[in-house]
């Protein structure tokens, strides 16, 4: 607090496609003080995920929109450095949607505790926090795997894609991932353990899917729907279980994407196509993140961090995500 | 056996588009001799399905396709007329798929004895059949209905619909129905008891299902698919339950038809969409006939049955059906 300036990130501008820098406002204000029962934190790590696309645009989704002039929505993790709460000490760390500014003010009910035994601070919001979660309980719960299963994973270098890929392959599964990019491709596949992984960009998506899943698919958790899920939905088996997770495809088209109606297929293989908010799981986050550290610790379950310092980088990065640019969870570092 | 005649209706060609009288072949033949361990069965009903078009295209989906002068396939019940299996006696009225034809011959493994005191024999292939099951497990087990949740099922009046809407009403639902005509539209609030009905050909369903549905919509039984299920899947709630049954929007379009991508919907709003066939059921097929025979006799199911006399009226009649044109069960009574 040396310098009693807090830099927050505003929305300026509902995009219509692609969000710009221009669409962002970085603005310098005091450091907000505390009231009674409050805390001041201080954000050292801000998560960028998808759906934050989705708060940009003047719709009511699962959750209100960003108003216009207002701090852009995330969560992130800090340490408390101010408090009159009788809950909360200087030092502590806490978790929570503080959005995308070096400073927020809290009342205690919208945040948590961070647990640092379970792993680095920054895998509060990445790996055993909401992305880790989603993939935990998305893949376990919606999916229902069952040893032997043939799995497709979508954007599977992404924050969710990476950890569901892997948990896939600890339930005793097949993996086979679609990612953006040859060294995405060698890193799933490489690092990671995946059985194979397929580029969209360069190769056939149907002709590959063909070659890597000759028995079809089993279950398919979907990060980007679009034209990669056509060419899976051709291939499941029947009795199927489809994670409808993300759409990162559609996020930043202008007009809505035109496609062959398609329903039939769920018909004809008696198979579930589900989505979920990872919020439904709240209840048991502690268990899912205490299982996850343990495959941390046993080198079962790795991650790969996508970091970029400085929050006044975080529009350019959070752009980049949406383009497929960034490799990893992708987290800024501010302190 | 009088005529000692077995006239069939064979399949001429595979369709593009709508299937047309000339796609049919009605052939007269000798009625078949059984052989050891065989019966011979005189077909007295048969049941029209949409289900039947899937199988006239060259396409395996979930059974094999009809082949070119082929009986086309199909569910009918008829009584046994010769017998050279211990199992059968002749008069025994047995039910199964015996095709579009007046005699066919079984070794028994296909067919299955109907219990004549559930209800009148063409209920055995209609809502104690393929298409009454199909309902109650579909909407039952599938939609996972609670009591005071609004109930949207499409092509309401048909063989499925009517036993959807209806087992919706018992369980405590509210039940909205689209149909494709005025009459329909009156049987279904009228003589059925649904809360209201939308005629997708007179009204704007988007608009009729706000003042229909105002809190939303918690299961959809979709029999149709298209832009009435377009309409649907934009109202429906958090946690809401859709059951793919059929598409017959889609089944005559020589091209699939292009609609907007709309899948983040399942996430936004948590629902699971689940295709399924009535096969999955079959341990359970005479619990559901016993069960719904009971609220037949109760009076609280009705069934109208859309009643054709001839064999060879089945093309045009098939046809009709596709087309909208039947109200009720479509059958065609042989004897």
């Amino acid at each position: 607090m040396s310098d009693e300036i807090n830099l927050r990130i505003l929305l300026a501008n509902r995009p219509s496609g692609f969000p710009k820098e221009s669409d962002f406002i970085i603005e310098e204000s005091s450091i907000p003080i505390p009231e009674e029962g409050e805390i001041l934190i201080q954000t050292e790590w801000l998560s960028l995920d998808p759906y934050m696309r989705g708060r940009m645009n003047d719709q009511k989704s699962y959750a209100d929109p960003v108003a216009i002039g207002e701090v852009m929505v995330g969560g992130a993790v800090g340490r408390v450095v101010r408090s009159r709460s009788p809950i909360y000490e200087i030092g502590d760390v806490v978790e929570g949607r503080l959005g995308w500014q070096a400073y927020a003010i809290s009342n205690g009910s919208d945040i948590r505790k961070v647990n640092l035994d379970l792993g680095p601070i920054q895998t509060s919001i990445g790996i055993l926090g909401m992305p880790g979660l989603t993939a935990y309980f998305g893949f376990l719960d919606v999916c229902e795997p069952i040893p032997g299963d043939t799995v497709v994973v979508s954007a599977a270098s992404g924050a969710v894609g990476q950890v569901v890929g892997q948990i896939a392959k600890i339930m005793g599964c097949r993996v086979i991932g679609t990612v953006g990019s040859d060294s995405k491709l060698s890193f799933v596949v490489d690092e990671l353990g995946f059985d194979a992984a397929i580029n969209y960009k360069k190769q056939d998506v149907g002709n590959a899917l063909d070659v890597t899943c000759p028995n079809g698919i089993d279950i398919y958790f979907d990060n980007v729907g679009g034209f990669v899920t056509d060419a899976v939905m051709d291939r499941i088996n029947t009795g199927a279980r489809i994670s409808v997770c993300g759409q990162i495809s559609q996020y930043n088209l202008p007009e809505p994407e035109f496609a062959p109606r398609n329903m039939s297929i769920l018909t004809r293989k008696q198979s579930k196509m589900e989505g979920f908010l990872v919020t439904k799981y709240q209840s048991l986050f502690d268990d899912g993140r205490i299982r996850m550290a343990g495959w941390i610790k046993s080198g079962e379950l790795k991650y790969r961090e996508y970091v970029v310092e400085g929050l006044e980088n975080a529009p350019r990065t959070f752009i980049g995500m949406l383009n497929g640019e960034n490799f990893g969870k992708t987290l800024v570092k501010l302190v």
